[in-house]
């Protein structure tokens, strides 16, 4: 390993560290049991909130953030200096009206934005957990943010939003607190990982942990990082993002810059060197054995088995009303996996609507700006907050 | 790298080598001027045939193979012990019938089998090529099989059939040497790779170059192997190859044989552990130099490009028959791209038939004993059996 290189990973491990306090963190006061029976304590979660919280504390709008998201959902990403990742949803007269509503989104534990997860230091030893750090899971993500929500002093949330993984925690929210969730819209997501999703994730994983600059988990005591290796497994996901149809008309078979083949292994395609790109921006951003942990936490997630393999059991007595999203074009989580929640919900009796979006844009629709998932989730919002007595924007 | 790794190294390389012998090899005696410009000499093409040739020489079968495939079309695999990769298809009383018709299938220019590609010798330094080996492409593949065809004394073929890149090479056939095809059988192809193939052999190519034991392509040189890169590559890839439901059907959430979920990275779910013996085995067989230039050569073939942008035109004036087949479940070559093929072999007035095939078993199902492509396959053949005058079985 070159020294530009071990300069280069102190940095960044310092400017990881540095971001953490331009997010708010919740020290939590006392230690989570985790679904695999272990204790974790000192668990600190990172967040920010948006608006403010009412005087009847009836309108806090919690966001839950995708695989490779995190707190900054409506404010410039500290380290990408991008806007935040939903700014087409939330902040001031978006549909997740920031003037309106107090919106709280909190990085996910097991994450890399400043809330405990493998890159964070262990108590116990002063070093970065690494694989130390338990498994967590949907659920236990859950129970991270349940406890951030009391820490703020709220207890009822008007509304748990989210797409894929942040859909998963929606409906974890609904089935584990559904008597402190007046609106709840799971977007782009599923009751349970499915095969296919499952072997995409395992090729990622694959690929992070076979760089050797992995170091079995251990790259930041060493002063590694595996960016080849993440970079290819963000490379893999990215794909499963898209849709074919989207990839034909925004690369198709279109060359770079240089009119013809150049019968090498360069880039020759658009589509090879976005893909590159994408792969190559997401080290700069993420920490890999969060990767693997958040990966897992998704393919551990199955609602109906944790309710006795019965899905609508979840939501038996659930007041919650839903409204459950899909994308035509999205084959990693097909409109098929939204109507089995909602025919759960069917089958609980409970209150839900179900849009299916017409859009060539693949599951990444969900944070695009798609103007009919605009008006959706406008006009559930909307209705709802008559429905909790909320005043008009 | 440990003493262990690299006699087994060693050892492997020896066996490959040793094994091509088992296969009959042709030494071109002209070099083979490539679409890139390059001219090749001494390429060698290892090949397998079954059955006879008849006295008018009008019973050759062409099988031209995919990706990963090889010669060993309807014998026991030298290395891997199997069966033959297509022995539903070729064989005594197969729809193939090599009692009936004389086959040939060769290992593909730039493949790992016994044919030219970068594990070759370069007759120029006495090693390995390595990366110096001039890119070849879908049309190279075919020319060299031409050539092999031309030292068998064989003019015209009576059947050209493959799957997948196979179908590439049947479509290639039929324009470039159309004269020399009665029958065309392209099965689960397209006339172009579409920029998701592109994309999803981009992170293979990836894979594979990111691992430190490449060696920037000369691993065979210094005595190593880019083990984990590639088996990570053919996880990706082997995705593709499946369906979803086929995938849910076969593995679902099934957990290994733990009762339980552990809570950790092991492969807990048995499409991990499937998934996992499918990239490690693929190691044993494959060479990941040809795994990058052979998957290049797919992205390269795009058959209208070659035609002033219209498919139509590489067919003009065929008088070969064709018979396109694709399968429902197909998200890599899917059902549309086939249809491309057939209207443009309707646009030329060729003679052709389409049959998309039901079944779950995605892109593999070319593979597989699946009934209606052995009937499909049976009818075509037998069909223009007659109509070229050869005797019935």
């Amino acid at each position: 390993m070159g020294e530009a290189t071990i300069e280069r990973t102190v940095h960044e491990t310092a400017r990881r560290e540095a971001d953490a306090p331009r997010s708010l963190v919740a020290r939590l006061d006392r230690p989570l049991t985790l679904e695999s029976g272990a204790v974790l304590g000192g668990v600190r979660v990172a967040y920010q909130t948006y608006g403010a919280l009412n005087a009847e504390r009836s309108n806090a709008v919690l966001i839950c953030h995708a695989l490779t998201g995190d707190q900054h959902v409506a404010n410039v990403h500290p380290v990408t200096g991008k806007p935040g990742w939903w700014s087409t949803m939330v902040g001031p007269g978006r549909p997740i009206d920031t003037e309106r509503f107090f919106v709280i989104c909190s990085n996910v534990l097991g994450g890399c934005m400043g809330t405990t997860g493998p890159a964070s230091l262990n108590p116990e030893t002063g070093e970065p957990y690494g694989l130390d750090l338990p498994l967590v899971t949907i659920r236990d993500m859950v129970a991270a943010q349940a406890a951030l929500v009391d820490h703020l002093g709220v207890r009822d949330l008007f509304a748990v939003v989210g797409g894929s993984m942040g859909g998963m925690q929606v409906l974890e929210w609904a089935a584990s607190h559904g008597d402190r969730v007046f609106a709840a819209l799971p977007i782009a997501t599923a009751a349970k990982h499915s095969a296919q999703n499952i072997a995409f994730h395992e090729v990622g994983r694959q690929a992070v942990t076979a760089d050797p600059d992995w170091r079995e988990g251990r790259y930041l005591v060493e002063g590694a990082i595996p960016r080849k290796g993440l970079a290819v497994a963000r490379m893999a996901a990215h794909i499963t993002y898209l849709s074919e149809p989207a990839l034909q008309t925004k690369f198709g078979r279109n060359l770079q810059d240089r009119a013809a083949r150049t019968f090498g292994f360069d880039a020759d395609f658009q589509i090879e060197s976005y893909l590159r790109h994408q792969g190559q921006s997401f080290v700069e951003r993420f920490d890999a054995n969060s990767y693997l942990y958040v990966t897992r936490a998704m393919d551990y997630f199955d609602l109906a088995a944790d309710h006795g393999g019965v899905l609508a059991k979840a939501f038996q007595r659930s007041k919650t009303r839903f409204c459950v999203v899909s994308f035509t074009s999205d084959w990693l989580f097909p409109t098929e996996d939204s109507r089995q929640i909602v025919h759960a919900l069917n089958a609980a009796a409970a209150n839900v609507s179900f849009v299916e979006i017409e859009t060539d844009k693949g599951h990444d629709a969900f944070l695009l700006d798609v103007p009919e998932l605009i008006a959706t989730t406008k006009g559930f919002i909307d209705s709802a907050a008559r429905a909790r007595g909320l005043p008009p924007a």
